[in-house]
């Protein structure tokens, strides 16, 4: 594996790579890294001839009031990491290079940039996808990996891709869980026991209400107050919204079809925590 | 010549070419061609193994307020003036295969995107970086060619190139003019032979602040009102503004320093010009 700095230097290597026909599959990643990473890793090295990660805690996704500075950084141990899994390139710039002065150019999804997440974070998706135009453009990769846990932003990318019609394609490889069912993020370190204990809670009130929807309730708006109801019993978690939407587009349900995303967010302590499942 | 309609076949036509290793030069153009267009496919020619030129009135560009539906589309008349330049690709998409239905992703220069043209035609430069990214991602070019005319159009490219950090070259080719000075506009053939004749006035009064420039004037002040004083002759123009600039990134002087661009955008009667000339 070789660690690479400056954006010359990998556009270079990607700009040969594809030159000798070769295929690269991509991983753009805030670092903190997790078996949920490690996953996307798997599939991209499955599927591609070489794999390129990125570690790059982007400030254009956080709001000036989150957690930008406290999110952790645990660089050589995720390099550790990357080493074992034997990728070809880890990708590792600096916010100077990657937003220097007069920086100014954000692609924004109109629609899905103020809803959900968006709603929530105001900015957020915009930094996201501007991030991940930029490292793309740097990494000319024909695979790109994300990971479900981050819903919102996989749909969020998967119509820039659309929309800006860039040749890359987007997978979405579904949620890691630990045992106990919580989902793997980078922001479960901040958890206390206490609080880890309550956040297993998200997950329940998805199965909660994926069971009632499965034996056959389809009111959207009983479904969420079941879950406002469960959730209500641990008193360390403070509801964001639960929303149950088109998975394509996200587009809020009033009944649930027979496809659909059931997406929660919720402060547990001071922690804020996303999940979802698909049914 | 082959033209081509659909995204599919152009995106397959640029990516053999490059993986054959052709360099691929590109002019994005709204049609209704002139020498000023003619004169970027030349020196596209001189530079690289293939010319695309693309034709395309992109909507979103045009606010709903704005000459969309009757800027004009001479395609056939262009198609011929392009064969002559033995070009090898027209790419000549439509607006639905563009903008399919739930297209939301635009990019936008932050700052640029709200000076000068901007501030009179809001959204406008968020449309042309959105559409030249669009065909970009489709054309692959190595260079691409703008016209010195749209100077802020150019300016606007090359930061977006530079923020999102893609592979191409920006060439800022200077304006073509008739004989008696007009800048070349596919807007012109709007012009009334009165309102052509005042329209002569724009770029005069360019050169009048040349001349005070290079005779030691010094204050942007002094040089806009005697551009303002020449106009006010002419009582089918109405002024829209005059700026004098750096021409990196269009920030306003207050003093002439060593290199500057002068722009001025002015109703000729109902037909919207601009003009620039940088010292």
């Amino acid at each position: 594996m070789k660690t690479v700095f400056s954006l010359e230097q990998i556009r270079k290597i990607s700009s040969e790579l594809r030159k000798n026909g070769r295929t690269i599959g991509f991983i753009p990643t805030m670092g903190a890294l997790h078996a949920g990473h490690l996953k996307l890793v798997k599939e991209s090295k499955n599927k591609n001839d070489v794999t390129v990660v990125s570690i790059f805690v982007n400030p254009a996704q956080f709001s000036p009031t989150e957690d930008l500075v406290k999110y952790p950084r645990p660089f050589e141990q995720d390099k550790q990491l990357l080493e074992q899994e034997k990728i070809d390139y880890l990708f590792y710039p600096n916010a100077k290079t990657m937003y220097p002065n007069g920086f100014q150019t954000y692609v924004t999804p109109n629609n899905l940039s103020n809803i959900l997440e968006g709603k929530s974070r105001p900015g957020h998706f915009s930094g996201v996808a501007t991030v991940v135009l930029k490292l793309s453009n740097l990494v000319n990769p024909i695979h790109a990996y994300f990971g479900q846990k981050d819903f919102q932003q996989s749909v969020v990318v998967k119509q820039m891709v659309y929309d800006l019609n860039l040749p890359i394609n987007i997978n979405v490889v579904p949620t890691v869980r630990d045992k106990d069912g919580l989902a793997l993020s980078s922001r479960n370190i901040f958890l206390n026991p206490q609080e880890r204990s309550q956040a297993l809670s998200l997950y329940q009130s998805l199965l909660l209400a994926k069971k009632l929807i499965l034996s056959g309730n389809k009111s959207v708006q009983l479904i969420k107050k079941e879950m406002k109801n469960y959730l209500q019993k641990n008193k360390l978690i403070q509801l964001d919204y639960i929303e149950i939407c088109n998975p394509e587009n996200l587009s809020p349900l009033k009944v649930t079809p027979k496809k659909a995303v059931i997406l929660i967010a919720a402060f547990v302590g001071k922690t804020r925590l996303i999940d979802n499942i698909i049914i």
